[in-house]
């Protein structure tokens, strides 16, 4: 299939799914009664929608389609940039900071991204600020059946990958409980494509079910503290090893767009 | 003089300034009524004092005296390391983040480094969430003169540099409104020695004039939020390009020491 044609279709999906993942939050804010809606920032490369509701205390769905030339330096370590820099991206990220700490904080991210190669990335993972193994279980168990209708060896190759980039060093904790977590997958486009929307519509289904079951639980001040010191993790993570977030900002890219990812508040002892 | 001597009389000077900036700030809290005290943290390479008071909010008052050895990465951009990257170091380092939104945040630190060669470094700066020209212009020009007593282009030099390293380019702002920082200094040992204990002495000076003057004054809800606004940038800078901060993390340092500057808590919107 031509290039143009993949671009195209990739496109239309991740700007299809920005909507579908800011109606299904809008839905949840409504269920609780708060009727708060996104709001939408156009910039030039792309919307990122902000949510600053009462079931979803900061949230960010972004959209973006960019086209340009990586620093030379940056395109050492990126496929298919040996003889010209120039890309094209385009994808889907999701950042979402609930107000009950029972809640977890969730990530999401799907792009596809073409040099003079192309592939497809991203996953998902939660942040729990309270330990819940049922919750786990569920997230991780609903996840290896959605990667084994596609292959058996997804689910644990991804997991594992997850679990490597989401780590603290400095502090030796993992940042979550993880999720999965792909990057480079050019094996097959179409099939890559098909994988890459079910990691989508998963999404959409287990944030739902894990957001509904406890957006109408009661919690504890001490609970909140916990929350705020591990939002403060979770920006010492963004700012300090994700790269994205690096990038980003590196290149001259909207911070605005690129810190949609911090949390609404942080503490630190 | 004998190496051995200088970092032996330096050492002491930065045990005893540590004891004379606590103290300092244990009665402004005492002045303002709380009474609250440091808590001392021993680890293997020194003492960092942090505070929780009525008046600064989350304090750290860090000795340390480091011996080891330079990655031979990071010993590249470090002078007299060329056949041997062992180091000596020993500093006081401050970071003060008060209650009340009026007074600004403020960072402190000098040191005495050596390697093949030996250098001092250090400055003071301060991060207001709100704008007090008469503040700024009155920290300015004490440093001035206090600078002057030593060399006439001291400040100048100096001033700029600060605000040189203190600059979030991807917000495209100062951290706050500079003060002095040098680095390097190796012009003659005793005349700069002098300097860096002068620079400890018009800090105490300054801190306590400065945080005296506003302790007492109320703020709207309004100016806290600014602050809690102002305290995210505080952190994008420290996590995002602060070297100390990268250093001591990358190079497997105390976690809780090096990330004693972070603010008590931050927001973004």
């Amino acid at each position: 299939m031509n290039i143009k044609i993949k671009q195209k279709l990739t496109k239309k999906w991740f700007l299809k799914l920005q909507d579908i993942i800011s109606n299904n939050i809008q839905d949840l804010e409504k269920d609780y009664g708060s009727n708060i809606k996104f709001k939408k920032n156009k910039w030039k490369f792309g919307e990122f929608r902000t949510i600053e509701g009462k079931v979803i205390e900061k949230g960010g769905v972004a959209f973006s389609n960019v086209v340009g030339k990586f620093p030379k330096n940056f395109a050492k370590k990126i496929p298919g940039t040996k003889n010209n820099e120039n890309f094209w991206s385009s994808g889907v990220s999701v950042v979402l900071h609930p107000v009950n700490p029972k809640i977890p904080s969730i990530h999401f991210n799907t792009r596809f991204i073409c040099t003079q190669k192309s592939w497809f990335g991203g996953g998902m993972d939660l942040t729990p600020c309270l330990i819940d193994k049922k919750e786990r279980n569920y997230f991780h168990e609903e996840l290896k059946k959605m990667c084994n209708l596609h292959n058996k060896s997804y689910y644990s190759k991804y997991k594992k990958l997850c679990d490597k980039y989401f780590y603290l060093p400095h502090r030796k904790e993992p940042r979550g409980i993880g999720g999965i977590f792909f990057d480079y997958k050019m094996d097959n486009w179409e099939k890559d494509f098909l994988f890459v929307k079910d990691v989508g519509v998963i999404f959409n289904f287990l944030i739902k079910n894990i957001i509904r079951k406890k957006m109408f639980t009661k919690w504890t001040k001490k609970e909140k503290e916990i929350q705020l010191l591990k939002r403060g993790r979770y920006a010492e993570f963004n700012l300090l090893y994700d790269r994205g977030t690096k990038f980003g900002l590196n290149s001259g890219g909207n911070p605005e767009a690129i810190l949609m990812s911090m949390p609404p508040t942080a503490k630190w002892k």
